[in-house]
């Protein structure tokens, strides 16, 4: 990491009551949220990983779209902070009764919901409710909008590996067009100071995206010798549209990470991935769990980082 | 509230396990759970919303009807009581595979479950269980037949308000005749002095609810002007049969409580609903956010007025 | 039971992670979880049900099939020892997006999951997942293979009951080709020196199962006169191919314990079931209710040997 000095450090404080996406976080608030997550991910190698900083407090984990693992990490941080927890899906929900979401989100402030972490198939259902309601809203992927959590624990683990983010290539690999992940990656990257590189067909990675300060390519054997990361994107059988997707062999055949395609890497090039890994197809099985993977460090963080939006938000909304 | 006096409070005591349904408490009793609920209403405007008072007791919400609203009620209430929760949903559970309702409770009761909170579709389902656990059972709707914390939290919350339930005009509209939330409510209204009058289509409110001692109307706008408070209740589509119901757009031309129509109350008159709201049906959507709805302080007391039904009925079983 | 001498328990230590199977444990070790639960009985009967033995441990219920009873019995255990619990169910999990048992796995282990409960219906996952993570892995029922929580529960009810196992005959009757249950109580009875006799239709009930030192027979009312305890296993229709089940009605006729056929039994012989019972079918109903009958015993006991290998193993994956 380009730490920050004692001063920029001291003057970013954090007042954001939601975390809606990276777009407009500043460069210092992205960093606060990384210095943060350092002070939390010592708590996982505890013998006792609690802290009582949300004690009392009552988290909402509000999945209208399904997510073991991102509920799964919420939930886990939310414990390690001794947070009280209620978790709500989409079937379960009253939601299915023809209750808008605004009375959804009205209703859990008026149950004293401090923090609502929300996962939802519509883009802009976080700040929708955000503007409604005096909880913190935390987004935990909207639509093909925003995943600022994944961002920020993709950002912390080249941090981690790297030292710092600015000046690396950072090479994105697959369905940027539909990827929420996408999206809050190139927001964090770009304002840290990365080069960021999008690659993938041209259906699904348009050269408007050149608008966010990065490159589009079509051709991954290019990219791959310069990256100092790749960054392999799930792809979505069931979302994609055949109208966008060449095909699956098609994709592997131009944008898998084959061991054979892997020998362009530089051998200190970083391999991620969100998950869940389709094995074989954005990425061969031995090189998802070889040295140069830091997929399972991602998992890792997550749980750190989230902790420490948790806290920032929390301690704003109370 | 019509307090009772220093000598009336101290004389009644609670001594029920279980929370089955209104029509058996006497005035003092639920007096005593308001009274109660005031206590721990205080609780959720604190920094840390927990008090100790279940610790290590285990409460297990049965659901085998689904509610996301009263089962989530249900939980945060618990813990902010520090009771240990399992959440059992129908599907989930040992009933798809055959099991009887009885072997299910007395299982839970083999687990010590100390607390039972269930959801049934049939009547009568909580009180079978009661009469053969040890543990305390509390209806969350069972049936047609009762749902005696939302009636509980309805009076809290006219309480609240008002000061006082003895001798206010209370109309309850729509679908009585399939309502547990109706029954409750006229249960707890008239043991507290209310005048209560059932407002609806004869088909769905008939004559036979006079032996409540209450008043039967058809006739929404002559009821209106005199009302102290008016409950709509929930318009269930799904439930309701077509014999029964005259069309969803007769009903709002009929039942309906419209801008134009709410001019007939009275200015202090208070509008309740026990949600989930069908905006534009039961009532017009800027009438349920307004100053005369008190809607979101029913689910805020809801906590509390749960909190109190658990603390009670969980001492007695203890 | 035949209590090991203070220095055979002395020598006795405890040093596997995970609980996979009852084959593989020796008597002594056994003896140690008995003994354990035995300690752990108590605190159920306590105002306070709970000790800090793995407050800060995050426990993953992870239940690919579903199973309220296990999973919920499982959930208890761990909050009473205050561990931190996620449950996750097979349909909600990213199994779904086609992740595979290893992921999902070293995703778990990747947010310091130290304990993992799971359920699958393949033999052989619980072992495979052991020996991929550092986690502690329970085996909470996989495919035919093994119920090792359930083996253990059974043995301790019958030692609590009758002082010993040694000795006694023990009848396990019904489906024992596809059952995990039967296969762990042969294992943890014949191990504790029981004489254990399979009865069932040859289809269920082959010869080879003599090669475990058990006795089989297709003829229950020979059997039922000897029994010190008689275990009667879960018909599951839902389960059985045609080709191996005789029928209902048959399978009553001939092995369902009947009034007329429990008269043949010894006054003290124990009547054990694991769960869900089908009344009528594999025993009539007032017997299951009835003196003999120690199944509610069963489902408490299950809770204090599961306290007792989540203290056991999680002490040593610490």
């Amino acid at each position: 990491m380009q730490p920050l000095s004692a001063e920029q450090t001291m003057t970013t404080r954090w007042n954001r009551k939601d975390l809606l996406g990276l777009r407009e976080l500043s460069a210092g608030e992205i960093n606060l949220v990384l210095e943060t997550a350092d002070a939390f991910k010592q708590v996982g190698t505890r013998e006792i990983k609690k802290v009582p900083a949300l004690r009392g407090k009552t988290l909402v984990n509000f999945f209208v779209e399904p997510s073991t693992r991102t509920r799964t990490s919420f939930e886990l941080a939310a414990l390690r902070l001794s947070a009280d927890i209620i978790n709500i899906s989409a079937e379960a929900s009253s939601l299915t009764k023809g209750e808008t979401l605004k009375d959804t989100a009205r209703n859990l402030e008026a149950l004293h919901a401090d923090i609502l972490v929300i996962r939802h198939s519509s883009a802009g259902a976080p700040q929708f409710l955000a503007e409604r309601v005096s909880s913190s809203v935390i987004n935990a992927g909207d639509g093909a909008h925003e995943h600022p959590t994944q961002g920020l624990l993709d950002v912390y683990t080249i941090r981690e590996r790297r030292g710092r983010i600015e000046g690396l290539n950072v090479a994105i690999v697959g369905d940027i067009l539909f990827s929420r992940v996408a999206r809050s990656n190139i927001f964090a990257l770009t304002k840290l100071g990365a080069r960021v590189t999008l690659v993938g067909p041209s259906t699904l990675v348009p050269r408007e995206f050149e608008k966010f300060g990065v490159t589009v390519s079509h051709d991954l054997e290019s990219v791959l010798p310069q990256a100092d990361v790749v960054n392999l994107l799930r792809i979505q059988h069931e979302r994609q549209r055949n109208e966008y997707f060449p095909g699956l062999g098609e994709y592997i055949r131009l944008f898998g990470l084959t061991r054979e395609r892997a020998k362009l890497l530089k051998p200190d090039c970083l391999i991620m991935h969100p998950g869940p890994i389709n094995r074989g197809v954005e990425i061969d099985s031995e090189l998802a769990d070889g040295a140069q993977s830091v997929i399972l460090d991602q998992v890792t963080n997550g749980l750190a980082v989230r902790m420490a939006v948790l806290y920032l938000c929390g301690g704003i909304a109370a």
